[in-house]
């Protein structure tokens, strides 16, 4: 816990400075390359005092989307979001081809557990069916782009943890079951702010946003075969219909 | 600016309790007439005083997601977040029919301005053509549900802005320029907070999230039509694809 002033509703004055000039660079107001304002002029437009803006710039910073150059001032850099394409055909690596030098799937845990009434009616199953759940983190040049837990019915899957941890990849699994083709039946999209293991995992500043997306994957015989709860950082990923 | 102690890394505890118990809700760990915790428990959860779960159970009750009863305790209400169906055939009013008794669609105002880059690739247009600029705001059953930015190009429709007042619907004006039908080229789904005037307009606590949608619609020649902004509240709306 630590005291701020500047507080109003919820959100510190840093932290909406530092939305406030996200947002400039992502809607192209500032462009890859651009000196942003000096820090007068920003506590000016913010009516906030210096110290509030170097600490906003210094979050900004550490992101990785801006950065100070000695006796020059603060500029953009270029760290654009990844778009990731959700459609019938959504595949995650494929989708983020050609924007990241490296993409790494981390299998972070697994358990087998009984399904919840949520998990059950998403894959069409019996409340408290055996499903396996495993928890992933995938990490897009070395910045954590997403968050996830994927349940899957036991019964077509028993193994699909290990092969996970093995195979790195959804897609690559699901082959190695016979199921060469796979569908997106659904995608819900919400979002709120990240929660404290969220934001560690991630390697957030806390009280980020997340983009939360709920997605059914069915096979060709359209048989629910996964539920994926996927968490991706807002300042980091946009989806893209 | 008021001095709030529960902060940590720019969002108060008593807005990420209500973060959190917004969540469980909408997660379905608590359903529609459940009883909340007491206060008690959910400061030791929490690790929050009294007073600070106070301040969130008061901002869910003003939002109308819980509601406290006598002598009873704190009651889940059933404020469902309203799903809007992103698609190739994309209608706002239509995606919204059944979920809300009333959908009133306010033009706010409008003007005829020069498209900035990002306006004029979105519409296929050369930068600086004119353009028109609608400003709206969409209200569910009273609750403020969108707040969007369309740019139209200027040629097509150089009285869109009347006939949106007067239609107050896009799909109605589209007709009354002859065009039947529409489609969805592409929507982008971002994630950020509520500026201040979207808090004001919205009705939200200030620190709320928005989703952001960045939508082109084209008519059955492929042309762009439209350039939609739209800004949802996350705790109000989600997005189903």
């Amino acid at each position: 816990m630590t005291v701020s002033k500047d507080v109003s509703g919820g959100v510190a004055l840093w932290r909406r400075i530092a939305d406030a000039i996200r947002l400039d660079i992502v809607g192209g107001k500032l462009a890859s390359g651009d000196r942003l304002p000096t820090e007068a002029l920003l506590a000016e437009r913010f009516s906030a005092n210096r110290h509030t803006v170097r600490r906003a710039l210094a979050v900004l910073a550490e992101e990785g989307v801006v950065g100070a150059e000695q006796g020059r001032g603060t500029f953009v850099r270029s760290a654009r979001r990844l778009s990731y394409p959700i459609g019938r055909r959504t595949r995650f690596r494929e989708g983020l081809r050609g924007q990241a030098a490296s993409l790494v799937s981390q299998s972070l845990s697994h358990r087998i557990e009984n399904a919840t009434a949520a998990v059950a009616a998403a894959l069409g199953l019996k409340p408290g069916a055996k499903v396996v759940r495993t928890e992933g983190l995938s990490i897009a040049d070395g910045r954590p782009i997403s968050r996830s837990t994927t349940w899957l019915p036991y019964r077509l899957f028993p193994d699909f943890a290990e092969r996970i941890a093995q195979l790195q990849s959804t897609t690559a699994v699901f082959a190695s079951y016979g199921i060469d083709d796979y569908a997106r039946a659904s995608t819900r999209i919400s979002a709120r702010h990240a929660d404290v293991e969220e934001t560690k995992l991630l390697g957030l500043a806390p009280g980020a946003i997340l983009l939360v997306s709920e997605a059914v994957d069915v096979d060709s015989a359209a048989i629910p075969i996964s539920y994926a709860l996927s968490r991706f950082p807002a300042e980091r990923m946009e989806l893209v219909v």
